[in-house]
């Protein structure tokens, strides 16, 4: 089917699900996670045979180990899917939620609502358990969907497909949610801005950037995370090494992992800066360093200061103070995720204030930068464009909002004329 | 200068002026607004040699007589911009404002406030009293700001661009708000995507069109206002009237002025459809209709059921009911503004939960869809789009939010661990 037909298809259905009760949205979910429960077996076996190809290709050499182990779906995956997906059905209702509320003059009430963006196009690589959770999202959110699934996961993500839409298609029809599975290339999805309303890539960064520089559809997510933690001057050593070692330690390939250290010059002197880089080394980790850092902290050069290592190294450059702490990071970073340890206060607050990124800690883990950790529920993504929503993003970035305004026949020319008046009063919204 | 060079300037600027206190931004507003009071006469000077070449390429048929009229300013004009600095130097302090606030474990808080967005770039035909109005609103913001205005304008554009600039000089980078005054295209500031977060432009739909064709910046605005009223069978003629013709009449060339009547079929029976088309047309519209209002009410027939006339002129369809009222909208419209008039809540209710735009109004006029009568003080513009902001849109669609975590040596491995639990509590915001 042409996708600006599944484009089309989706809208029409997206309306369909919008106009359904919430909790009549809330049944639909449920019986997709029992679908997926139920028919768990036929969805292993598919799955089982895009694995084994997977393993050859890796054989083959055309396929990486990475990608192959996240193709494989298990029993208990499957549960935690469907567990995820019961849990989104239970949600408080996202859509409808007054958000503003206005007496414009007597008897003119204005409302800002929450509302469903209209089309969405997700497009993932291997792992199929996507597939599920974002159907879901979108289902709450009362948004069209397309899918665009990797090669690697056709006859996972074709079964997932097939069983998500036979349930939903006695209450909504079918094409609400669409699975591309031209041969084209995505650049003919990408091409349909007017027709879908957001991208959100779930994938490598080398996918998002390639998605970012050939659309004009407005992208959610974030193609780098040169994530940085500063110690300060008036940093506790005692206190910070822990959370310098979970921010690089606790999962290295993550995009909220830290990638550079910045260290406040002072700390050279009185022996916290060897004492930081001789923990972080005993762990495994391998530090390059800024010019000040190679000479006083004998580490070889590094070859860029803005580098996503997302492994066991890390960048280490030497800083005067925080104001020069804060101008590194809005020279080498990438908006993501930066922390500043310290025990000074007004350090703290300038740099929580002044640091022009999605996410910025005072004495926390970079790794706390995610939509689960922040308590919204399931995540979207991460995104690291200040347009539509920033940091990490749970079902409300698949919203938008409408004005509602409810009137008795009020005219404008009434206000111009000076017969009657706005009042403007501030109203209690939800 | 190169253009990228000064988006990079606005952008540090941008920083300089974050870090202000909100009452020394405020007061560099005051004092802008001043300066533009005491150099009036400079300004009108100047502007009087670029009204005067207006009139000059009205006569030779380069310009239109609306663009040249829009050119000139007057005494009263900035009289009533100053006021309006001064208004947005007074408005609450928007950068900052704590929108959420959770407490995510014991000692561990979480804050979304409200963050300038970055670099803008404002992008408007003739009307020389827009660029003081936009560089207030983005000082207020935060915001660094390239200002490309109309080349009939340059005169009073240069003279006003260098009175404010002067004026913030003392105590932010004049770079903080640029002119682009190169002799190249738009298209070369459009292809600044990673320098620039935001177009906005202000000008002809045919100006927006362009701009949104050409760029993979966000863009803020509406390229049309197809704007639809629906008279419901259970409409109360008498009242339905007033709010038609000020609908059309307020003011036919604004972007929120009715360009669709929807005539419910009932209404068509009774003599209601008549006497609606008999006083618009008393009024001096010129009415088409789709084929059902052509034979049932003598129209000449449209051309086209999408139509932005911006001028007396409407279209008038006959529609089966109000499910069938939206579908025309959905299939017709643009997605800015429409209304429902009727004394059936439950129809009511169905259209402003249904439609997908924008605005969506019952028993209103149309012509309030606007920032100033919304109560969202000075107006950036109105936009159509799902993404970022939607409808009118005030100095809070110039921001963008970022996330601030305090802990006290906070790690994420202890939660995985099991040794901590996240509590996601709500705590009181702003």
């Amino acid at each position: 089917m042409d996708t600006s037909v599944q484009a089309r298809l989706a809208r029409e259905g997206a309306r369909k699900l919008q106009a359904l009760s919430s909790k009549a949205r809330s049944a639909l979910l449920h019986a997709v996670a029992e679908s997926l429960q139920k028919e768990r077996s036929r969805i292993l076996e598919s799955n089982a045979e895009d694995v084994a190809d997977g393993s050859a290709a890796v054989a083959a050499g055309t396929l990486s180990e990475a990608l192959a182990a996240r193709l494989r779906l298990t029993r208990r995956k499957l549960e935690a899917l469907t567990e995820g997906i019961h849990a989104i059905a239970d949600m408080d209702e996202p859509i409808g939620k007054v958000l503003r509320r206005t007496e414009l003059a007597r008897g003119l009430e204005l409302r800002k609502i929450t509302a469903p963006i209209g089309v969405l196009l997700v497009i993932f690589e291997a792992r199929p358990d996507a597939l599920p959770q974002v159907a879901a999202l979108s289902l709450r959110s009362g948004n069209g969907l397309l899918l665009k699934g990797g090669v690697e996961a056709t006859r996972s993500n074709r079964v997932l497909h097939r069983i998500i839409t036979e349930t939903i298609g006695a209450v909504v029809p079918e094409g609400t949610i669409g699975l591309v599975e031209t041969r084209g290339e995505i650049s003919e999805l990408l091409a349909l801005d007017g027709e879908i309303d957001l991208v959100i890539p779930r994938g490598s960064s080398g996918l998002v950037r390639y998605i970012q520089a050939n659309t004009r559809i407005p992208v959610l997510g974030h193609a780098e995370g040169v994530c940085h933690v500063y110690v300060d001057e008036a940093a506790d050593v005692d206190k910070a090494l822990p959370v310098i070692l979970d921010a690089k330690m606790d999962y290295p390939a993550a995009c909220n992992a830290m990638e550079t250290l910045l260290l406040h010059k002072a700390t050279l002197v009185d022996g916290r800066a060897q004492r930081i880089v001789d923990a972080l080394q005993a762990a495994g980790v391998e530090l390059y360093g800024d010019s000040r850092a190679q000479r006083a902290l004998s580490l070889p050069l590094a070859d860029s200061l803005r580098r996503e290592y997302s492994d066991l190294v890390a960048t280490v450059a030497v800083v005067e103070d925080t104001i020069a702490a804060i101008s590194h990071i809005h020279t080498h970073g990438s908006g993501h995720t930066e922390a500043i340890l310290t025990e000074d206060q007004e350090a703290a607050e300038l740099f929580l204030g002044s640091v022009d990124s999605a996410c910025v800690f005072h004495n926390a883990s970079t790794r706390f930068a995610d939509g689960f950790r922040f308590g919204l529920g399931a995540e979207v993504g991460i995104s690291t464009s200040p347009i539509h929503a920033r940091g990490p993003v749970g079902v409300e970035g698949l919203l938008t909002t409408r004005w509602q305004l409810r009137g008795q026949g009020d005219k404008v020319a009434d206000f111009s004329s000076g017969q009657r008046h706005f009042t403007h009063r501030d109203l209690p919204a939800d």
